[in-house]
């Protein structure tokens, strides 16, 4: 091994987590190698993305020595000394949880569940990414830390709420990011920059140390460079917490597929323009799914039409603000540091609603339930894309529907990957779907990997070099 | 067998459904007989008790006659010719579901899931039992169907919501029944009429055509004679529902004890009387659980001191309240047949309050789910009063505590057994509550029924003979 060349920065910064490991264990990289090329890169790059809002100066080499030492001591985690960027609502001890927010200064006691597990593991924490003002949006412009630019083009947004730790993974800034999604705040962003996200069935991974936005939906998310990557992840992560209360124990083993490839029956909308997917966006779709003839196996239009994508997205949205006005109190009454106009905006509309209203709007989750149990009687897995645009001007306008088809697997507890699935006219990426049964989270990750293996999209990083 | 006597109306109306279920399988009794019994008890009685508010003529021998052909051709269910009551918020095909409201009339086009289970075990619908309008109160005076009378003595409560089905057990009127339990509403009525209640694991019954008070608390509950009645019962009626969004897959198959007796550790709370328990209740519990040395083994005092049963128990109310103001939604427009000042007083304290006010009190689901889940890692079972009063006079005040230890299991989603422990020194009934971990019904049964037999309390039936 002595004889191979040294690996690039370049080819360092956009290997896929497993690649790295592997180089790590074979010794052609050591941790503190790793650790200079991700923080020279964040250092001459971030002042362009804007994809951290918090980073100490030398915290990537003192966790990288450390992990070296680790290595030298022959007593590792399962992703040691690997790169990993936090979305800044998680808690990490010692830093302070802003959750987009102008006010908050106060350091957090304790690390959040998945942060201490990424810890446990080895990894390194990169720093804290920018998000939308309390999670409360999809662009990550936020008022108080400035916009984030999506790597791909600058000016663009990279979608959000989770926009910072896309762009930071999708810009060679970060191996792989932890960000919550309760609506699509994970799977937006990674089909805006052409990576790879899952949001997992509800309660997967502990969401102790999480801002909530709305419990019953918030899930700990994650992205990669690669559904394999997002395996080892969740495998990392994913486990029962009794101090969560809506972390459950699992009914069976949390073990890999019992899919038949070629076997499956794939569930599709029959009509995508009707529910508001662009056309450009409907023409990469179809061209992916052509390429997955036998990945996909047999095709079956399913039934939505009982299913109005907008009215129940935001009936979630509602529960989400409706819990903010208690979640986000203090920093409403902040006078010092306001939040945005917007914000206030969005969660007024919230208190100016009843119980009633809430109690109403809460049956969206029955429902979904119901519609998702339907479904998956019938298909194994539905295959849409990840969003109905790819990313837009900073400047623009911001479309209402960018949760639309992301926000039925969160209303449903079910698990959704987003993998890049081709580019736009305006050679911008955008991501296709795959939506499963709870607790299938690593049978759809499986089929993520093959279907991403064929479909063989242009790696999108760093394309900031 | 044919020279044995045959059983007197009295006993049969005293029996358990399983010696029902004995005697009729060897013959001893026949369906027809039994219904015969019933019914003439039901016609005398009922005009005192008030316990059934939907009575059909010769609908008791109808389906009896139908029994009785059945069992001609060897071809039964598990409750084959067995007189069981409804609660009047259960869809029953072809019969109006009142839910103690004033105006409603239409008849149910199909049968509520856990009646229709009941039919298909070849069960004899009685007749639809009185409650408090809208399930909402623990009293079943009812403003517009009247009250109900304790079998016990006349002008006093029967308790409630699940008044008029507890009644119609205690006095010989039906086998056994099936009520609503949200807060306490099957086993607050138990306690009071000297039975046997059973609320199970939230979602263990499907509670889809029982009329929604709180989906998220509402269980359907069970009232018998013995607690193995109550352990058949709910064998008949437990299982998945595709169509309740509540209904839950079990983990593991739903089987009985593992609990080893003389090995149990007992939680207890510390001070009764600092949470509300009237000094005649804790009297006559201490009294019972010094007759349970072995039973209920090793004894712990566990900590409640950061629970507050009145205050969660409001909050539970008010999440009650805040769906009904859309479940009732016609009813308090129906101008025609007004729902009671009281009714709409205590919904228009919730539509008073506000999405966040909800969001916050929603919190206390979490808390008791982590609640839970820490006490059931000390202990096996948790035992207490099942009310903290017994019966009180009809036309006296009713106190607010009624729920207050019942509403614990309901919030937590936990199954909780009532079993009649004593007579207070006014010579009416209060029960036992057996508190288990999700799951673990039938295991609370089996230990029920060991105490029950234990305790040897003098039954209770029919005290209107």
């Amino acid at each position: 091994m002595n004889q191979l060349p040294p690996i690039s920065g370049h080819d360092l910064r956009r290997a896929t987590l497993c690649q790295l490991l592997h180089w790590l264990a074979i010794g052609r990289v050591q941790p503190q190698g790793l650790a200079d090329v991700y923080q020279e890169a964040i250092d001459r790059l971030n002042p362009q993305l804007n994809a951290f809002v918090g980073l100490s100066s030398g915290l990537l080499q003192e966790q990288a020595r450390a992990a070296q030492n680790r290595r030298r001591d022959g007593v590792i985690g399962r992703l040691d000394g690997i790169p990993v960027a936090i979305k800044d609502n998680f808690d990490v001890a010692g830093w302070t949880t802003r959750a987009g927010l102008p006010g908050r200064t106060r350091a957090a006691d304790t690390d959040a569940h998945a942060v201490a597990r990424l810890r446990a593991s080895g990894a390194v924490l990169v720093g804290k990414t920018n998000m939308d003002e309390g999670a409360l949006g999809a662009v990550t412009d936020n008022p108080h830390f400035g916009p984030t630019h999506n790597p791909h083009r600058h000016g663009y947004t990279a979608g959000g709420s989770s926009g910072g730790a896309a762009a930071a993974v999708a810009a060679g800034l970060a191996v792989a990011a932890i960000g919550s999604d309760s609506l699509g705040s994970i799977r937006i962003p990674a089909s805006y920059c052409g990576i790879y996200a899952l949001k997992p069935t509800h309660g997967e991974i502990s969401a102790r140390g999480l801002v909530p936005a709305a419990r019953r939906l918030d899930a700990v998310g994650l992205l990669a460079r690669s559904a394999n990557d997002l395996t080892v992840l969740l495998q990392v992560l994913a486990g029962y917490d009794a101090d969560d209360a809506r972390s459950r124990r699992r009914r069976v083993a949390f073990a890999p597929p019992d899919w038949e490839p070629g076997n499956l029956r794939c569930g599709l909308l029959p009509d995508l323009a009707a529910v508001g997917v662009e056309p450009a966006v409907i023409e990469v779709f179809e061209k992916a799914l052509a390429q997955l003839p036998r990945e996909l196996g047999e095709r079956r239009s399913v039934d939505f039409s009982d299913w109005d994508f907008a009215r129940t997205r935001r009936a979630g949205l509602f529960l989400m603000e409706a819990e903010m006005l208690s979640t986000f109190a203090d920093d409403l009454a902040d006078t010092d540091h306001p939040v945005s106009p917007r914000f206030r905006k969005m969660l007024s509309y919230a208190a100016s609603k009843s119980a009633a209203d809430y109690a109403i709007a809460d049956r969206v989750l029955d429902a979904a339930t119901l519609k998702m149990r339907r479904l998956f009687a019938q298909v194994d897995v539905l295959v849409m894309p990840t969003t109905p645009q790819g990313a837009f001007p900073l400047d623009g306008p911001v479309p209402d529907s960018q949760a639309d088809l992301t926000s039925f697997a969160s209303l449903a507890g079910c698990p959704a990957v987003s993998i890049p699935m081709g580019q736009l006219p305006n050679g911008l990426p955008v991501g296709l779907q795959l939506v499963g049964a709870r607790g299938s989270d690593l049978r759809l990750l499986e089929l993520a990997a093959v279907c991403a293996a064929t479909l063989d999209v242009e790696p999108a990083y760093p394309v900031i070099a």
